[in-house]
């Protein structure tokens, strides 16, 4: 492939094809032959395997099992729940024929009209219903709280604009439903979740995040409660990132599950579910990558070292190559050297920056006479020259000051495009010119939330947890508020 | 729960009841509201984790990567391929619309007539056509081959008679999907595979397993020669756990998937599948199983070791135990302790010995005094006293003498319920009173293989790899046979 094929669009030419571009350049995922829904590509892949891999030892470190369900949802257990059917129905896709036959016409196959399912069912937007529905069999007592349950899974909304990994028909996430004795529990699980999701996009993904509550009128569809963790993206605009909801009795009641308590008392059980989608490919992407492509915390990068000879390879080069790949990996580093002989360096170069890969090293002669390598950071793009000897050691701490400052500048720029305002103007000038997050007072009222939200598309992302109470007065009604609230234009 | 709850139907009294009675009982998985899938509980979804990692492993260690393909294929891709399409257009879920409504008439949720689908979709089967479909835009040069793509995925297949893991509408499986070069890679990769999956079985699931060429009439609809492993189970039938596909260049002229080979020729791509399945998780239980409930290889026991005080916990036992639990787990040994001092020890060892668990641990105070514990085996159910000293160093042992144990155990089982006949008499007294596979002569048509299935519902489970050549005589039909197939009822 010509370097020309794996130019990628500038950030300030238009942030939404440079996006596209890292994506599909960088062998991250495509869109396929089914409208909406997407091939998320094996370089991509192994990056979500990383990233499952960390989420699911927190979530069994913190004594949640995994388990399935069916993919299938019956019609009439995704109406059991009134709000949560109001939000899904007018996304699903409905499975209503279970044969094909040859047509009789000869033309081809066609759908068996004979074959039609008594009740109709729904491809899984999510899985509530299913779950409680079964639930209702394992919770007879006490003794059975708490289920502290977890699945890996497909899931399809049938979205009419889709973006690879943002937003696509259908998307690969964690679901997790636990049932407890108490609110306080529920109420403490939710928390705790959102606590692992913020800690892992903080300490994994290095994408900094505020902790929230959402408003009433952006709560999960049959949730009491929506915790969020609220990214910012280098355009300004908002990712919710991942939610933790405390649904109350809400799918208890829905689906009849009760349990006896300890005095022997009926009870409805409380509920949580909380997850997690490949939607955080998208926000990785978007925290670090530059113009010149993918940029990788090393936590999380599939290769972290790639190794290429200057100009080919040779005896001696190799020889040092082996000799580093070895005390790279005895170190669990992962490695990858391109000995390819027909591509050039500059060319290999341009392709590792386009993949992300935390650290380079270029092996040439005279540097190894030297004693020498280049390594090249790929978050600051640095280059330096380095001693052979103990450069697993310096490349051990290397990756972790990248993590570190892939943080620390994700950070630093969220914290730059964090602005206070205390009129409507000034919040209208704010989101125009800088974009970012906004704090500001807000009068607590569905109805002004919606206001706000035609006059600027801006949407409340949270009510920050641990928010500082203050006096104030709603930017557009004026009325009093106890505590300023963050907006921004989300994806 | 009562222990009467726990008990399970005893196999002579009717082992496909006994077969249910554990995959319920022992918690593994059992049936949900939609009919024909099934809900895997936690710890039937930890072992099928722990088969999952290991071939996971197997699978990058040979080379191919994960990635994932679209759970819907357009109709029109299913039938392009004219073997494909026969062999599942009957069992196919078919989505037709994208949105609910709230029906007019105010009694609920009805589909949207509005937003039918222009094409209807199909919930994969098998991904050979969306995912050819894909290839097409990854490979143009010799130089984009091989490609060993693998992903772990649902697949639905509307089965009318369903049994738990054995045969489900929905099942959970891994389908690898490889493109190459020429037709020798291509065989040499469906064989590659066919021997992993063996190992796999062997090795982890101490389930030995026959490898053999599926005939024309049993052959993948697509497939120009499949590949199978074939065990045994203890009823006598046969149950084929995995198939490697050679596909020829069918999906490839289907899709129009060419290259251009090294001289600048283009040439149609040559491609295998294989997959194995949750099925996995049937052969693994009717394999070791017995009437006090499942028997779990080591390998793939989600707790190896469970530590039950007798009678019940004190200072003393706790502190034994917790020294045992530390020794187990410095060597990687996963150990649980149940210390619930309201349920017997008699109790615990039923629910453990349904549970499959290994090794237990009994420790009693005065056992404790004369510096011994209890073991006992789940493969034998043998028990002897052991030292405290050194013990993790004897489990560590044990664990792989059970390993093998169950092992060498099914194959005395498989290999004397492998019986060779030579006259259709003897072959139908075989199947009637000892089952197992039956070693015969065959003409080599589908008619006959067909017939002797109609007679007998005995099927040609493979023509064995590495099978000695011998001069004989069809059993059924007298014409003349080059060598002997294996033939079985089976799942």
């Amino acid at each position: 492939m010509s370097k020309d094929e794996k130019a990628i669009t500038g950030r300030d030419e238009s942030y939404s094809d440079w996006y596209i571009d890292i994506v599909r350049k960088a062998g991250l995922a495509d869109y396929s032959a089914v409208k909406g829904c997407m091939v998320i590509k094996p370089y991509g892949f192994a990056i979500w395997e990383n990233m499952q891999r960390q989420l699911d030892k927190m979530f069994k470190d913190t004594g949640h099992v995994n388990a399935y369900f069916p993919l299938f949802i019956p019609k009439s257990f995704l109406s059991k729940e009134a709000d949560h059917v109001e939000g899904f129905a007018k996304e699903c896709a409905v499975v209503t024929h279970h044969r094909l036959m040859n047509n009789p016409d000869g033309s081809g196959v066609v759908v068996d009209p004979s074959a039609k399912l008594e009740e109709e069912l729904i491809v899984r937007p999510t899985s509530e219903t299913i779950i409680w529905n079964t639930y209702r069999d394992w919770i007879q007592s006490y003794r059975d709280l708490p289920l502290l349950i977890n699945q890996w899974a497909n899931v399809v909304r049938w979205e009419m604009r889709t973006r690879l990994f943002l937003r696509t028909a259908e998307f690969l996430w964690q679901e997790g439903h636990t049932a407890h004795a108490t609110k306080q529990e529920a109420i403490d699980e939710a928390k705790l979740m959102l606590d692992i999701y913020a800690q892992f996009a903080e300490e994994w993904m290095a994408m900094p995040v505020v902790k929230g509550v959402k408003t009433a009128n952006e709560r999960f569809a049959g949730a009491d409660d929506t915790y969020t963790i609220e990214a910012l993206m280098q355009d300004g605009k908002a990712l919710q990132s991942g939610t933790s909801h405390f649904l109350g009795q809400n799918f208890a009641k829905a689906f009849d599950v009760k349990f006896q308590d300890n005095n022997n008392k009926e009870q409805y059980v409380w509920a949580t579910s909380w997850g997690v989608s490949t939607r955080l490919m998208g926000g990785l992407i978007m925290t670090h990558s530059d113009d010149k492509g993918l940029v990788l915390p090393p936590k999380l990068a599939p290769i972290q070292v790639v190794i290429v000879p200057i100009p080919k390879p040779n005896g001696l080069i190799n020889e040092a190559a082996d000799k580093i790949i070895a005390d790279l990996k005895a170190k669990g580093i992962t490695v990858k050297a391109d000995m390819d002989k027909k591509k050039s360096p500059g060319f290999k170069f341009a392709e590792y920056e386009l993949q992300g890969i935390p650290v380079r090293i270029g092996i040439g002669k005279r540097d190894l006479e030297n004693g020498t390598v280049e390594l090249a950071r790929r978050d600051t793009l640095e280059k330096m020259n380095v001693p052979v000897e103990g450069i697993a050691d310096y490349i051990e701490n290397l990756l972790v000051e990248i993590q570190d400052n892939l943080f620390n500048r994700a950070r630093t720029y969220r914290d730059e495009t964090t602005t206070s305002v205390d009129t409507f103007e000034e919040f209208k000038q704010v989101l125009d010119e800088k974009g970012g997050f906004v704090s500001a007072h807000w009068d607590g009222t569905t109805e002004t939330e919606k206001k706000i939200k035609e006059l600027t598309q801006a949407t409340i992302r949270c009510i920050p947890i641990g928010n500082p109470q203050e006096e104030g007065k709603c930017i557009l009604t004026g009325e009093p508020s106890k505590e300023r609230v963050l907006f921004a234009k989300a994806y």
